[in-house]
């Protein structure tokens, strides 16, 4: 089965209580990307970047086997930029500043055969751009949208239209909170499920990830991390882990997707480990089994 | 086998956002026996009160077989009183007041027969007084002790002196973190493990529990919950719920606590959703298996 990300190509200049760096590998398109690309040989992702994108950061997309054909180089601009200093206990994280650049313009469009991937997955981008590649694809059986505080707050019109046109949202937990106007995280899963999708995540950071759907909760624990190196797209990452398995089993049910859960999980814990997408390129299958096997255990009775 | 539960009893006056109750059964002690009692006809409890505490409390222990035969009755005295109003998260309540009356001078003494139980547990009460209790057990096979965040704070060397006796702490997440100053939950829950117990809970609400030991680590879901009626005893449910079992099965390793884990997990769950001992009182074993198994099913892959 094929799956189509679709997102943003951002360079990220992060800094952490441990570390910084300058202007690395970031964006939702390229975690979720790298991280569903250990399920499935089929991953393709659109998204828009500048003339300084970089031969490195192509070859590494490559080596990952990510169909890159949808990614438009725009000559004479920039990629998007992105700082943040995060606080203290990691969650937090201040805005530096945000350069759009080429992004400002974006505006995704699907090549030919890719709008009939039936796997789809939105990385957390502006829900007017999620809406126009929903109108885009043909055949979609699943479809997967991510979303951030921001979009809640300012764009929530257009956010209530993606979510009822989706199969499952991925959000966390203070976000479900606000999106429902509800203190209680269970009340407010059951009202975001009411707005639309048949499947919801909620992600809960050091406490794990609730899955939702089929009148069922599953609860994924958490990786017990000594250290979070840094945080930048381990949600992104995730949703990736999460998509690829699914993409890969062909499987849509309550049943797969709680392992699902796990492999996101799975990814998400090996992207906190490192910078950029340092933490996810390069892994072994062995790993990726290994530590999907360390969260059953984790919980297992 | 035979379990010993030596805490407070106390009348609690609570206000919740949802309702409140003047003077109503509690204290540590009355919750871990009552949890407790689900899975063990050998619990005894010491503890004291005034000449005020009531027939129909009495007799709500002994229709759960509770030994009360350690349970001081002082003439002219009254009962421990507790008052307290919980903010709108329910995560932070304010007291209201405090009335030790009897409690001030409690002296735990154990009567003779039950100095040698094999299992001990440690109700939240001063560590001063948990040290007298330890200073008279003869034969514990596995000693729990609970405590709270005023004793880290205004009585750290004795508390310090009882986690160093006992086989495992059950302590909540900001507590770990306060105990071992350490913001990082993994890292406090080893630091703590570094001060003497073999094994360690850590408490997260909403987001379940941890178990640490033997190298190991599990994590609990937490059930569920629409409405929390009244938090008060759940960490005393939980901990009852837990040596209940182990108390039952009398097996001291890590699998029999995964499984008391969930128990605890259950009785505690049942306890919020009623003020008082209410939640916990007259349950049906099978009601206790059916919520135990909806704890197996959250997390089962």
């Amino acid at each position: 089965m094929s799956l189509l990300v679709v997102g943003s190509v951002a360079f990220d200049s992060v800094e952490t209580p441990i570390d910084k760096i300058d202007k690395a590998l970031g964006g939702s398109a390229t975690f979720c990307s790298v991280a569903s690309s250990y399920f499935s040989d089929d991953v393709k992702m659109v998204g828009v970047v500048g003339e300084d994108f970089g031969d490195g950061n192509i070859q590494m997309l490559k080596n990952h086997k990510i169909d890159i054909s949808g990614l438009d180089i725009v000559e004479g601009e920039k990629t998007f930029s992105y700082g943040c200093v995060y606080r203290d206990d990691m969650n937090i994280r201040d805005t530096l500043f945000t350069d759009l650049n080429v992004f400002e313009k974006f505006d995704p469009v699907i090549p030919g055969e890719m709008k009939s991937s039936p796997f789809l997955l939105l990385g957390n981008i502006m829900p007017a751009l999620q809406l126009k590649v929903l109108d885009q694809m043909t055949d979609v059986k699943f479809s997967v949208c991510d979303t951030m505080n921001l979009w809640i707050d300012i764009t929530r019109d257009d956010l209530l239209k993606v979510i009822k046109r989706v199969s499952l949202l991925v959000i966390n937990d203070s976000e479900a909170k606000m999106l429902a106007d509800e203190d209680n995280l269970i009340k407010a899963a059951k009202k975001v499920m009411e707005m639309g999708p048949e499947y919801l995540i909620v992600k809960k950071g050091e406490h794990g990830a609730l899955l939702f759907g089929e009148g069922k909760i599953f609860s994924a624990p958490a990786y017990p991390l000594e250290t979070v190196f840094d945080p930048t797209g381990a949600g992104d990452s995730f949703a990736g882990g999460f998509m690829g398995y699914l993409t890969k089993v062909d499987e849509i049910n309550f049943e797969a997707m709680k392992k699902a859960v796990l492999y996101g999980s799975t990814l998400a814990s090996f992207c906190v480990g490192e910078f950029s997408t340092k933490g996810i390129e390069n892994k072994t299958k062995e790993e990726i089994e290994a530590r999907f096997n360390e969260f059953v255990e984790l919980s297992r009775v």
